[in-house]
């Protein structure tokens, strides 16, 4: 681990959380060419292997870690690893999605439950622990992935909505908080389709349009995440949105 | 129950989950003194006692019961034997809060979830199943008590301004699937201290503004409710604030 | 004079600028018939006498004058005129639109300036002239009819969602420097086509919703603007919408 | 001229309407640097002089135009001017402010008036006379500089709130509009005082928080523009905030 670490001393690591799909991926890859050291996370690690691959033979330094970003102890014993044994995180990115719409006269308790613990309760978790961190140091970057549900309730939506509303909450007000400590706390609002499996398989009149440009790419959804951690501190951004330019909202 | 089962018939039931605090009981007041039957929940069922007599006192209808929102299996009991015994629904009022700032370094799982819980998932379950018997009737009214928390989040407030964030999510997606159904879904932004024995306790400062009416009186808010559950259905009301005179906003 | 007078001085005047489509004059109705003198104005004041005939007739009293709510000097004059000669005003309502979509391509400046200075420019000067003796009586109601296009632009609505976001800023800051000098101002957002000539000769296919209650009853919104205009100061509202409950949003 | 028009046909042009203050400047010579032509308008143009000839030594190319944006038939001749003589515009920044304080009681409708003119209407000439060159390209970007008074009014600022509510309605119009159409439309929300004569001398107690990164440096604006300007098309940011860490907000 020797080499991998004097890197992650230079520019310290950047943790994605939840690298499962395309888009944490490439925001893991574009950090490690950047100079940081990627750490990434998905419950099952095996599936990282490739990605890690990827990464590594790019030159970069990268780490995978299965872990369950609901379970507070999987989170503290995460975060205290990753500091102890590879680096400072410098730069976390919460991008956990869990769109699964349903008419609220069907929802049940357990799927609302679940969209919440999924994208809003992993990130309050995650982010408390890594902001412990920052905050001795006096310095970080933390982002969460957000959405157009966000901001705006819709019919077939009470859940994701309901998360992601409450994700934006915590991303409001842990930088309003942790800005002053010098942490910068973003939240990006995709507004739109990603390029991705999910949307291939599941929404494929959606991916068709692809050709046009009218998904988002990840490679370029990563490049703004890229951007705000780069951000000098008199001039920080704290929510952008991210859309396609045929998108409808 | 024959008395009270006829004029329930009249005019139908309204229900407040959570009238422990001074809001709640007006609120059930108000609704009982325009002809609903009321129906109230605490956890405690005990102490709705003198708000039931009061009511009663005035020639209202009144039950209350003990349930825990946050509990599947109790909300829907609750419902199935307020629309078996009682009356059908006509009007439902959530109306729990639980406001307790921490600084998000120190925030614990725990308290999260239960902000959570409490203001939002709860919302939700009661939210759902009361849905289901609008709906098969055509009409209703579904009124959510939110927050300025619910619109901003602020340094200290992760949990409540996630919550009520989430509560925000949960009545716009409600509204805009169940408005076209014929059921009013609307939402209460209550901006400053209301006067209640938590205020006067725990904010002494706060209650002191409240000989110059600077403390929101639940009598008034209750009446906005009224006001927001007799709208004919061409010039609903989804949203509205409520704030002092002299707060600051 | 002297009749109408003793009453004005009782509850005060209700001004309506803008009273030349159906909300105005039911909004001038509401208010003569809950006691205060109404005073209606339109660029034509000819046009202004069935309505005052017909408010006459229901017991009220009331005023009809003819101004240009552009035209600071006009506004001054009557506002001069009505506080000297009619009584004290005490409730402001601000009611001219000026919805005249057209894409940003083709857009004049003659009428890109006309639907701000009509929306807008008007609201602020009768807004300013009104203020200035509201505050040294310290109390008063102004209430600004507002829009969707308030919140949000659209494809084609630079213009009028300009003069209505100008317009919702207006009203934002006024509340906020007038709030703690008790003078209430509250914003309406209309979000939906109301029961006009202007709907039915324009837009048929909006009219023909009417049936079902699909557009907004001008009887109705008036209705909304007295409830604000009657809550006690601990609880007053700032903003609400008003929908017709098949509309979407 | 033909120098300069070889490298103008290669990126194209950047106009950057009011670069009379640090932001517009720091704006086109960022541009510059990237290969555009940068053009610049003020009122007098004598003073973008040191302007030019900084932009000139760094190897950049730059016109200077003398230009009242409140003026429509002068937008028109720059406009046609520009595209005629030095090349097509691919980016138009409108960088013009107004922000003078006033209370809502003493604020003269001219005051009101030439801070909509200067702020928004002014935006509005600019913004149509160069998208209807883009639509024809089919291809472009529209960056409008707005502030937080875009976003909520405030005591004392009725009049900037209500240009720059106006100007955000604008840039979300248009973006609705012509996106579609493959033009780029921003809006960047600058909060909090800019590193500028203008604070330096007004407002000293802002400008001592120079020291510690507390107001924005103009050439980290400018990186954020050219950020945008850049985004591929399937992942279009409309609007972003820009503060430093230590605002409150």
């Amino acid at each position: 681990m020797e080499d991998k670490n004097q890197q992650a001393v230079q520019r310290g690591v950047a943790l994605v959380i939840g690298a499962g799909d395309a888009t944490g991926g490439e925001i893991a890859k574009r950090f490690a060419r950047g100079g940081y050291t990627a750490c990434m996370t998905r419950r099952n690690a095996d599936k990282l292997k490739p990605l890690i691959a990827e990464i590594e033979q790019q030159g970069g330094t990268v780490y995978g870690f299965a872990s369950d970003a609901r379970k507070e102890e999987q989170v503290i014993a995460l975060i205290e690893h990753i500091e102890a044994e590879v680096g400072p995180i410098e730069v976390l990115v919460f991008n956990i999605g869990a769109n699964v719409p349903c008419s609220i006269l069907e929802e049940t308790a357990r799927k609302y439950f679940k969209i919440w613990e999924m994208a809003c309760f992993g990130a309050f978790l995650t982010g408390r622990e890594v902001a412990k961190r920052m905050v001795t140091r006096e310095r970080g970057t933390i982002i969460f992935t957000g959405a157009t549900a966000g901001i705006r309730g819709a019919a077939g939506f009470a859940a994701f909505a309901g998360a992601k509303h409450a994700l934006r909450a915590l991303a409001q007000s842990m930088a309003r908080e942790l800005g002053p400590r010098n942490i910068h706390v973003a939240h990006v609002v995709v507004d739109g389709a990603i390029d991705t499996d999910f949307i291939k398989d599941t929404f494929p009149e959606m991916y068709a349009k692809k050709d046009q440009d009218g998904i988002l790419n990840p490679v370029h959804i990563a490049e703004n995440y890229w951007h705000l951690a780069q951000q000098p501190r008199d001039a920080w951004t704290h929510e952008l949105d991210l859309r396609p330019w045929i998108e409808r909202w």
